[in-house]
C-alpha cells in the first residue's frame, strides 16, 4: 500500500512574508484575498519570491457502475465523448487552459470504452468502469491501491517536467453520486444535503438519485474509514485524484482544487493526511448542492463564486489568473520605501 | 453642456446568442456567470462572435477639499505620490495591468501638485483640488461641465486607438467620502450606511468622517438631482469618470467597473442616462462599507468577491481574465454537433 511523507509548510517564514506584504504600496490588507494567497504560496514554497512554473490541469476520467441506476441526466457514453472533445480542444476546460497557458493531461483511469492508442490520452485504465455500489463495492482493494499509485505517478511526472502548481479535474458520468456518498460518510452530513442535480437532473431526477443513494448507503456495511469509503463507492478517477493530491503535497506543489467532486477528493485526502490541506487553493464554489457545505467542513474559502458546475478542472483553471496575480503582487509591487509613498496606515 | 446619445443594445439578437451558448458542449447553464457575460457582451457588440481589443484602464486622479477635515487615514500628498508610483509601474494596478496586457492611462484631473511635464501623465488639471464641501460646493458649474467633457474625450481617444473594452479607476485621497455623499443623496440610503473606513480608518476615525459628512449634508441646500449632487460634492476625477462612462456607452464599448467609488460613478451616470447600464460589467464587490448596498440598488452582481479595497481599477482589472474567458467560451468551445457529444440536457 502506497504511503506519503507529507510535511506541513514550516510556519517560521510567515512573519517575514507578512511584513513584506504589509510594506507594499497599498493600504494594509487592501488587496484582500491576493494577500492571503501570496502568504499561503510563500509558505508552501518557503520563499519571499514565490513563482509558478509549468502549470498543469490533470483530468482523471472513468465510468461508474452506479450510472446504470439512472442517477445522471447524461448517458454513460458522454464520458468517452467528452474525452474526444478534450483531445480535440473543444471542451469547456480547453479554452480556459489555452487562455492561461496551462497544459492538459487527460488520464483514462477506467472509461467503459476501448480507445485506440492515442498519444495524448494517458492510459491507466484499471477496469472498464467501477462496479455498481448499490449492490457491491465499486472496486477491490487491489484496484484502489493501483488507482492511488497511478494517480500519484502522473503527478510525479508533472513535477519532473517542472510543474510546481497543479490543478485536478475529472470526467465521469455518475461521479457526483459517488461524491455525495463520500461526503455523507466522511462528514456525517445527512445524505439529503449531499445530493444535487449533477449535470442537470430535474427535481424528480434528484429524488430518484437520492433514493438510489439512500439504498446504497443502507446496503453499505463498511466502517466509514476514509480508505473503505473511497474503495466502496469509487470511482477510479476520484481515487486517482486522491493519490495525485497526496503526491503533490508530498512534493510541496500548489494544489488547485476544482468543484464538488474534487473538493470531496480533498476531503478524503485530508482525512488520510491532514498535513496536505495547507497546499490546497480552492478555485471556486460551484452550483452543485453540497459544495458549499463540504467547503465549510474543510473551513476553506474558495476564490471564485461564478455558479460553475462543469467539472473538468474548469473552476480551478478559471481561478488560475487570480493565483498568478497574488504571486505577481508580492514580486512586482514596490514597497513604501522604494516608491517614496507615505505609509497609508 | 455636453450630452450623450446612448442606445440600449438591441435585444433582437439575444435569442440566437442564447441558442449558441446552449449548444456548446456542457450541461446547460453549467458555465454560470461566463454564460451570462458572453450573452451581455454579444448583446453589446451585436454579434455571435464577440471580441476584446486593446483593453485600457483609465485612472482619473484628483484631490479633494474635504480631505482637509481629516476624513481619510492617508494624508493628501499620497495622491501625487501614488501617481508617481503608477508611472514607475510599482502600484497595485500596475502588475495586474501588465499581467493582462491592459494599457494604463493616468489622468491628472485636479491633483494638488505642480507636476513637471511627464509624457505618460495626461494633464487635464481643472484646479488643484476641489473646494471643501463642508462649507461650499466642491466645483463650479463650468468646472463640472469641463470634467464631464475631459473624461469623455479621454475615452474617445481610447476608442480611436482601437479599444472596445475599458476599465475605470481612480486615485484621490478623500474620494470615499465624496462617494458616500453621492450614494446617500442619489439612493436615499441613510448616510451612516454609506460611510466606511476608506484606506484604513479605525472606528473613531470612521465616526469623525461620519460627523463631517453629516454636517456637510446638513449644509447642502441643493435639489438632490444627479448633476447637482456630483457638482456639489465632487471630485473632479469622479465627474470625469461619469463623463468617460457615458461616452463609452455611447460608443458601445464594454465598461469594466471597479470598486465603491466607480460604482457610485455608475450610479450617477445611470441616473442621467439609464441606457448606459447594460454596457457595464461589475468587476468586484469590495470591502468598503456601502459597496454591496450600492451594487444592490443597481441590481447587479459583480464577478469577484475578494475583499479588495484598493481602487485604481485594481478590482476591475483583476476580473478582466474572467471577461476574456467568457468571450473565449462563446468563440472557442465546440458545439454538440461539432463534437459528436450527446446533448446533456
Amino acid at each position: 500500500m502506497i504511503t506519503f511523507n507529507i510535511e506541513k509548510p514550516d510556519a517560521a517564514i510567515a512573519e517575514t512574508l507578512q511584513e513584506k506584504i504589509n510594506n507594499l504600496t497599498k493600504p494594509k490588507g487592501s488587496l484582500g484575498r491576493l494577500e492571503e494567497l501570496a502568504l499561503q504560496i510563500g509558505l508552501i514554497q518557503q520563499t519571499l519570491t514565490p513563482s509558478l512554473h509549468h502549470p498543469v490541469n490533470v483530468i482523471y476520467a472513468s465510468d461508474h457502475g452506479i450510472a446504470n441506476e439512472g442517477v445522471s441526466k447524461s448517458p454513460k457514453e458522454v464520458t468517452r465523448q467528452v474525452i474526444h472533445n478534450f483531445l480535440n480542444g473543444g471542451a469547456g476546460v480547453c479554452f480556459l487552459a489555452r487562455q492561461h497557458g496551462i497544459e492538459l493531461k487527460i488520464v483514462d483511469g477506467g472509461v467503459d470504452f476501448d480507445f485506440p492508442s492515442i498519444p495524448q490520452l494517458i492510459d491507466r485504465k484499471i477496469r472498464k468502469g467501477t462496479r455498481n455500489f448499490l449492490h457491491e463495492a465499486a472496486m477491490t482493494q487491489e484496484e484502489m491501491e493501483l488507482a492511488l499509485q497511478y494517480g500519484a505517478e502522473i503527478v510525479s511526472d508533472c513535477h519532473k517536467e517542472g510543474c510546481n502548481v497543479i490543478s485536478f479535474g475529472e470526467m465521469g458520468i455518475g461521479n457526483t453520486a459517488a461524491s455525495s456518498m463520500w461526503m455523507t460518510c466522511l462528514t456525517g452530513i445527512p445524505l439529503i444535503e449531499c445530493v444535487g442535480a449533477g449535470s442537470g437532473l430535474d427535481s424528480i431526477g434528484v429524488q430518484h438519485k437520492y433514493n438510489v443513494l439512500k439504498a446504497s448507503l443502507e446496503n453499505y456495511k463498511g466502517d466509514n474509514s476514509p480508505l473503505d469509503v473511497i474503495r466502496y463507492f469509487g470511482g477510479y478517477e476520484m481515487v486517482m485524484a486522491v493519490g495525485g493530491m497526496l503526491r503533490a503535497a508530498e512534493l510541496k506543489m500548489i494544489i488547485l482544487v476544482d468543484g464538488f467532486i474534487m473538493t470531496n477528493c480533498v476531503l478524503a485526502a485530508s482525512r488520510l493526511y491532514p498535513e496536505m490541506l495547507p497546499y490546497c487553493i480552492f478555485g471556486h464554489c460551484g452550483d452543485e448542492a453540497g459544495h458549499r457545505k463540504v467547503l465549510d467542513v474543510l473551513q476553506v474559502n474558495p476564490i471564485l463564486n461564478l455558479g460553475l458546475r462543469l467539472g473538468e478542472g474548469s473552476g480551478s483553471v478559471c481561478a488560475y489568473p487570480i493565483v498568478d496575480s497574488a504571486v505577481r503582487m508580492i514580486n512586482e509591487m514596490h514597497t513604501f520605501q522604494q516608491a517614496a509613498v507615505t505609509k497609508y496606515f
